[in-house]
């Protein structure tokens, strides 16, 4: 059993545009870091945390990682002292599951720094926790896709029922975070609560299609079936110039895209990183345009999730 | 150029459990024949029609073959004159596809008595037609499956998108049709014009996983995706003991299913032959308790269509 771990793991895309609350997936940046370390000083202990400008509760029990950390050394009756450090390397409440990647990398190191006990299934309700306590609601789909890497679809939460999809490898994601804030509660009030059953009819037609386009690697068939006919038109109003930035990357080729999770970020798929970048540099602009300074981030689709980093 | 063709075309299964309005499927069994044949008097002429106990019209202009093939010979340009003889093998407004299957069967025919011009493709949108004859409005979700087979996706209509899915070899259906009628007016005019967003997101889930095990062959995927909270709650209560049917068949091991169409039929799928004639069984034993009469076919996923049999 080594001394100490230093993890990786990924941001995430979640309500992937017609796919809203169902499906996500993971890039390879932006990501969060976690070191843990084996410590003579009983429980779980918060020594470090790096780049969240004071924002997160040091109290492991408050953490979202230090008590997905508890919970995990609770399930393998370990007494075990842990230090935690926490290495923030993206934007918190930018739509980018920013407290998924750390709540994975600290599960996953936990796991790993413990001899890998538990496989990624039996972790998975662990990182839930973190979610609970970040978000009120064990949601799963930032966690989810952190944890195993690619597309995963939650087709339910009772009793829990996570797939794992596959990922045509051409594919790259651009995301764009710009600097405003959107509140997940804001974004989760502006639903409505009713919605037409014809949208909906459409709406899982484009589920079908994108799932079946992933599978096939048909790209015309993910780039027509991107489309979100019932949460994209109401939360699209909290971003700012969210429209003229989508139409964009989709001027200079992009497959399709949308809001990343609750927003305010943006993603657009491509088929290569040429694309991908052109993609970036439309939306940059105009997000400049709008006065909205903004970070890109090109990435391909991750296929696995955390990695032990050091 | 032969002189006669007699081709048959099956009975599909349209909104597909969670796949209301954009998943169906072809059977091997039921399904309609159609001979046509080149005849010196000009225009299209019903000469016949058997099994449908003087319930379709004979008029080609109203007929949803006749209709079908005049708009196939007015496309290409042909003054051929035909004679169509039309057998009814299946029951009329039993949610089964009837008349996709009739029309399927007289434009695959006519197709091939032409030499072939047009592709299954193209053929589709003269299909089409006759289903705007039959039901008021071009529905796609019975055509497509009998005229391509398998499981096919009707992702969207404007444009319209047909996606073909993969059909799992072991899969098995059981259809049962009971003696009942359901006005397919009565079953659209139940359905609600809104639904709750939460429902539509579990919908959407098991589409997901629906389209993910037909692609995986995952019955237990299958299996646990083939719910509908939304259709089918609204709907069963036009078809009398319709959840102890369907109970009976999931008792006996049936993967799911639902109702067939706008019902009155229910199918079930499982994943071998045994399972699906216990199914059967279970069903009809079910019906006959109500002193409902019916009758069940069992058959596998139909992976061609149309296909000619004289």
């Amino acid at each position: 059993m080594s001394q100490s771990i230093k993890v990786f793991a990924p941001a995430t895309v979640a309500n992937v545009v017609c796919g809203f609350d169902v499906l996500g997936f993971a890039v390879h940046s932006p990501g969060d870091e976690v070191v843990l370390r084996l410590s003579d000083k009983p429980g779980v202990n918060i020594i470090k945390i790096d780049g969240d400008e004071g924002r997160l509760p040091t109290n492991p029990e408050k953490n979202t990682v230090g008590i997905s950390v508890i919970k995990f050394l609770e399930k393998i009756g370990s007494t075990q002292g842990i230090e935690i450090e926490l290495y923030k390397k993206m934007p918190l409440g930018s739509g980018l599951g920013s407290s998924s990647a750390s709540t994975v990398a600290g599960v996953f190191a936990i796991n790993e720094l413990m001899g890998g006990p538990l496989s990624k299934e039996e972790l998975l309700p662990f990182a839930m926790e973190g979610e609970r306590l970040a978000c009120g609601s064990a949601h799963a789909d930032n966690v989810a896709p952190a944890l195993f890497g690619g597309f995963v679809l939650v087709r339910s939460y009772n009793p829990l029922d996570i797939i794992k999809l596959p990922s045509p490898k051409g594919l790259y994601c651009t995301l764009i975070h710009p600097h405003i804030e959107v509140q997940t509660k804001d974004a989760r009030n502006i639903l409505p609560k009713q919605i037409d059953l014809q949208d909906a009819v459409e709406q899982w037609g484009n589920v079908a299609g994108l799932i079946s386009g992933l599978y096939q690697s048909d790209y015309s068939l993910i780039s027509r079936s991107l489309k979100d006919v019932i949460v994209e038109p109401v939360r699209s109003v909290l971003i700012p110039g969210f429209h003229q930035v989508k139409n964009a990357a989709l001027d200079v080729g992009a497959l399709g895209g949308g809001i990343s999770g609750s927003g305010p970020s943006i993603f657009v798929l491509s088929t290569n990183e040429d694309i991908a970048n052109k993609a970036a540099k439309a939306m940059e602009k105009e997000f400049l345009k709008l006065g909205i300074g903004n970070d890109t981030y090109i990435s391909q689709i991750n296929p696995k999730g955390p990695v032990v980093i050091g």
